[in-house]
């Protein structure tokens, strides 16, 4: 990578930074007032606020203004309907966690991703109430704020804290089970971007979920600098384009839960 | 309650507070530096480190020294044995979510309580990484560190959040897979301090997990305090001398759970 394309990514990086502390500023003020909530589809498991709308829609004219070519993939209906990921193709989750946000009035967060012809480029995790910015990619490195993070230690399955999506585990979804017996021990935190943060900091070592295109996208690109294996349940690459049963785990433990999830 | 008694109940509260930030900053730094880890029973997930038996160690002498009358329970031994609550029971769990301590560096607690002829007096939890010390009791009211606590809300199950043991939903224990299913959602933290922490906070609303008395002795005169009830899983008394299921929940939550799982 030429320097000239590192420093457009740093500069990109430092944008979106800027535009994300903005957002988390506003979000913590909101958390403690009224917000506006709606069930998505008369599911009081599945809502939406005024908040995750308006960050969606200020973040995306937030990247067309920069750059008009861009295509995005976002939750709540202001992005496009794309068929490839040819170009660069960002993917905005206004609102992560959205449950907890309205309910637990913390472990929610805002993500972004930058794709360029399919390959992950940058990423950004923002936990509102943590403060933390967690952002970077493979080229620029990871960085939690200001603070670089170091790669990860491979770990097997027996030694590993893995986040689990409890829904799927509850519902009996293949594989939870028994990766929940299987695992030092299983955590569940309602919220992608909050997970994929014990990931980058080191406190779990795997994280087993469905999710959608911007649940992911962040915490791949992420993770994927700092040595994760990011694939679906199957060790099969993820499609960005649609929703997968995601598998992020050190390198030891993906290869022990592809090969016994297999067999 | 007299005016001598409440400033007697002020006094020891302020006193283990102070017992408390001491421990707090120390384990802040040993966090980070290297910890002495066992297996408790050959168990990768049953941990005991230096650091819970040197704070333990410590409490206790703390304890002793203040009323050399007090009894003690504690978990890593340096306690007495109790066959009945007479007179001044002082409960200690000197790390609480040992797991977390040592491999999320995060998530984890040191938890105190006072009980008086087996009536609940003054409870601590320090959510160690969180820099935060949930105190008080029914005479007192609680507060987080300064901060008065609001009593909780009363919730229906269909909209709580409940925080479940992993271990006993993975096992197959009774009740815990219905109440993940009927709730709105359930959350697993690998700890029973931030589990309270979560509850006395609002921002979960029901609690259920086996638990050894100095795991919920805390967290029960403090949740206790702000209106939520705390028995069994069959609506009973807890016996603070075992091992019980305990289930903390508002008081319609509490209702609706005891009776669906009788029925």
């Amino acid at each position: 990578m030429t320097d000239s394309q590192l420093k457009e990514l740093n500069d990109i990086d430092q944008m979106v930074c800027q535009w994300l502390e903005e957002l988390m500023h506003q979000a913590r003020e909101l958390v403690q007032s009224h917000v506006d909530v709606q069930n998505k589809d008369g599911n009081a498991r599945n809502l939406v606020t005024n908040v995750d709308r308006e960050n969606e829609c200020w973040l995306d004219q937030k990247i067309r203004t920069f750059n008009p070519h861009a295509k995005i993939i976002s939750e709540e209906g202001f992005g496009d309907h794309l068929v490839d990921m040819d170009g660069d193709v960002w993917f905005v989750d206004p609102i992560d966690g959205t449950m907890n946000f309205v309910h637990e009035h913390t472990d929610f967060a805002i993500m972004v991703a930058l794709y360029r012809d399919g390959k992950p480029l940058l990423g950004w995790i923002a936990d509102v109430m943590g403060n933390d910015i967690h952002h970077g990619g493979p080229a620029i490195g990871v960085q939690i704020n200001q603070q670089k993070v170091p790669a990860t230690p491979d770990v097997v399955l027996s030694q590993s804290i893995l986040m689990l999506s409890g829904r799927c585990l509850v519902a009996g979804d293949y594989g939870y089970k028994t990766l929940a017996q299987k695992a030092l021990a299983f955590r569940v935190i309602g919220s992608a971007g909050i997970a994929f943060s014990y990931l980058l900091k080191g406190q779990v070592n795997g994280y087993v979920s469905k999710l959608m295109p911007w649940d992911v996208a962040a915490g791949r690109v992420l993770a994927e600098s700092l040595g994760f294996i990011v694939t679906n349940l199957d060790g099969q690459a993820l499609n960005m384009l649609s929703s997968n049963t995601v598998l992020v785990a050190t390198y030891s433990t993906h290869h022990e839960i592809v090969t016994m999830l297999k067999g």
